[in-house]
């Protein structure tokens, strides 16, 4: 083989974006605005400041800027791991046989394993730039967490981390990355915390939810001097620092004179998907041009595909503002699958609005069929992914096979978010023919959508 | 920050060495050839057929050929994961407050994890062209057995790993990559082979050991037709595959118009080392520059520094042929510290001359000061360090920290060689506070020193 593309192309760390792109400005219909639950009124700044950092804040409420310039030491750190390669997959092309030009942005070069860094370094940032001692979160599968222990180590900041008590317990190296990078892990239900001492009141040895850690966060950043809540993905401001994936892609693309025809992404929250397409559903609202964009959710919490569009809570203690998303109600309780970034009962309101709106498609994948993919993947590209992007991986496949049908020479690319280090229980679940599908009745979905709450 | 030099400096795809470096051909002195422990005589390229593949015979015997080719499918694959990053650490130099310039190439951004791929790949390319059916290998801490993997699911080859059976059961998310890549994994000692019976019935229970994995591997290549042995360091084949390492370095530092003063690698079997200091050495044979090399052996397995320089066996089965290397004794058995990867009694034969000879150095580092160096370095530099690689970050540390003493601005270049992701049960001691330092006594060092063979 000798192209003229090569297999990876990279930019010049000069060409690392210099602002992040908000889509929300280019939005004719812009998302809901969060609201106070007490109240059922739109969130103020003065409000959301109590818990999360003031300039994220700003970020968070910014429906007008399309560019906020990214500060010069978040391009500092950047430059550490970016700009991340967008790859042709030359022999994913080769051993499918089709005439589908397949690429991928990989975002899991840098230790955290995943596109979480882009927003942990930058929200970190903010906390520190405010003159805070340190942040709280939850993490589940632990991609997040690691990123922000990261972040943290880097600017000398505070991470107080409430992983969940299942995960903390089965996935040790995960924790002991966090504390390498010197953050605090505590199992989540603790009885560090009043909300967490009151759950376990109530359920004597539960392990655990990603709500009940979201809960266990909030009050000890809300109850702490010089701490704020820090959250890895839904929010806004999440999206907007993941659009430097986007951003990088579409550089990249036109350093090469390469357009592609979709864009396909995994979706939990919508941190990496907003992330991916943010530029070309820019110039897709604008009408500069056209693209097909799918969003992939696991068969077993398909929030786009099944979901409602309505006010929900984020979290399950429902303590958290309301946000309008497709949502399963956060009563939902996903199947213990093994995609843990795509567990969550709600979607982006931002990428809510745009599927609304029409600008772009959803689909499920099963597990099985998605790990079948990760491995041959594997085999082929030599890179071990996530089992959350091997849902994007999954699609891309099915749509390039598609092309060796029709002879269509599509361009497609897919968001590599991350990689499959840590989730060899999983595998081996896989090798061994063990792994189960599992994928929710209409009857368990209705119910849990009844629970929504009474302001929609 | 805003530097001329970026933080990454990256060759183009084209500018992937299109041949190897051989640095026997400028060594005056040759490194002494293996022997027929049988026959006490230089093995010929037909008894060594028997065992290695034929085109690899000739590069392991090839001592006046200072390139050799690399073939147009091993570039190709290369290209998946090459050029690797020559990094500037920026971050390090500001945190040590140091007026060192310090650069790593990073060789760990790829599934394997390591700079074994290198050779992998090149060994299975041959392995095929020859048209064999499958290789056979041991691994300890997993770095080779999972990079063989990888290469062989490339050209579609049968891989048949030996895992030491304590890793085999303390390392299951090693064991599982290399499934998903298709290989079969078998604990080692065990009842798969003769040696592995005889093996079990004289110590029964016993969690095996290197030695004896390649044993098993040699058995199983040269009794099963269509099979060859393989192996991820130590000889000349794989020093001169991994020279790729260093030909991209200097083709880096020339880029950017540098020339570093001293280059720091860890040494186990010298792999890496070799591979890294490859053209920089070229230049010092042939009185063409000059470059302060230093080669960094854990404290526990000190084969340069306090071993002897004699024909020894490679394995503790004492079937393979007898190489002259600095060497602890084939009896020697090294504490069990957590670079699995440097735990090997002898030495490279081309590095054990070239040592020899005076054209470098070795120092020795104690396992709690590589893991504190680690874990400065992790923070710091945010990629989490393999514990083989963190012996050369020690020592490029406190070469940086005499800088700051001396106030001389010499360039530094160590070789990061891979990623600890799957030595987390290593980072989990250091952060309990329980890693202890294990260094053998003299006495230790002398009773299996003692039991060289007698050819010497």
């Amino acid at each position: 083989m000798s192209q003229e593309i090569p297999y990876k192309i990279y930019l010049d760390e000069k060409d690392i974006p210099a602002s992040w792109y908000n889509m929300r400005a280019d939005m004719k219909n812009k998302p809901a605005p969060l609201l106070n639950p007490g109240t059922g009124r739109p969130m103020t700044a003065q409000e959301l400041s109590g818990v999360f950092c003031e300039e994220l804040v700003k970020q968070e409420l910014n429906e007008t800027d399309a560019y906020i310039e990214i500060p010069g030491d978040i391009r500092d750190f950047y430059k550490m791991y970016r700009p991340s390669p967008l790859v042709r997959a030359y022999c994913l092309e080769k051993k499918l046989d089709t005439p589908a030009k397949i690429y991928y942005k990989f975002e899991g070069n840098n230790t955290s394993g995943s596109h979480k860094l882009n927003s942990a370094i930058a929200q970190a940032y903010y906390a520190k730039q405010q003159g805070l001692k340190g942040v709280t979160t939850e993490t589940g599968a632990g991609q997040w967490g690691t990123a922000l222990s990261m972040a943290c180590a880097y600017f000398d900041l505070d991470c107080k981390v409430f992983m969940v008590k299942v995960s903390y317990e089965q996935k040790p190296f995960r924790r002991e990355v966090m504390r390498t990078y010197g953050a605090s892990v505590t199992p989540s239900p603790s009885e560090t915390t009043e909300v967490g001492r009151k759950i376990l009141a109530a359920h004597p040895g539960t392990t655990g939810s990603l709500g009940c850690a979201i809960s266990e966060a909030v009050e000890v950043a809300t109850h702490n001097e010089g701490y704020r809540y820090v959250l890895g993905s839904v929010l806004n401001q999440v999206l907007l620092h993941q659009s430097v994936i986007g951003l990088e892609a579409k550089a990249a693309f036109d350093k090469i004179g390469v357009k592609p025809d979709m864009i396909i992404g995994c979706a939990g929250g919508g941190s990496n998907l907003g992330g991916l397409i943010a530029p070309f559903m820019g110039e897709k609202l604008r009408g500069e041009a056209d693209y097909r964009i799918i969003a992939v959710e696991p068969a077993s919490c398909p929030s786009f595909t099944r979901g409602t569009y309505a006010y929900d809570f984020c979290d399950t203690g429902m303590i958290c503002p309301l946000a309008k998303m497709y949502t399963l109600g956060s009563d939902f309780i996903p199947a213990p699958n093994h995609a843990g970034g795509l567990r969550f009962h709600g979607m982006s309101s931002t990428l809510s609005q745009l599927y609304h709106d029409g600008y772009m498609e959803a689909t499920t994948a099963r597990q099985t069929d998605v790990f079948e993919a990760a491995e041959y993947f594997a085999r082929v590209e030599g890179i071990l992914p996530a089992p959350e992007s091997s849902h994007a991986i999954r699609v891309a496949i099915d749509e390039a096979k598609k092309c060796k049908e029709t002879g269509e020479e599509k361009t497609i690319l897919f968001g590599l978010t991350g990689t499959g280090y840590f989730d060899l229980v999983a595998y081996e679940k896989y090798n061994n023919g063990e792994m189960d599908d599992y994928i929710p009745t209409d009857e368990e979905l209705a119910a849990s959508i009844a629970k929504l709450p009474k302001i929609n």
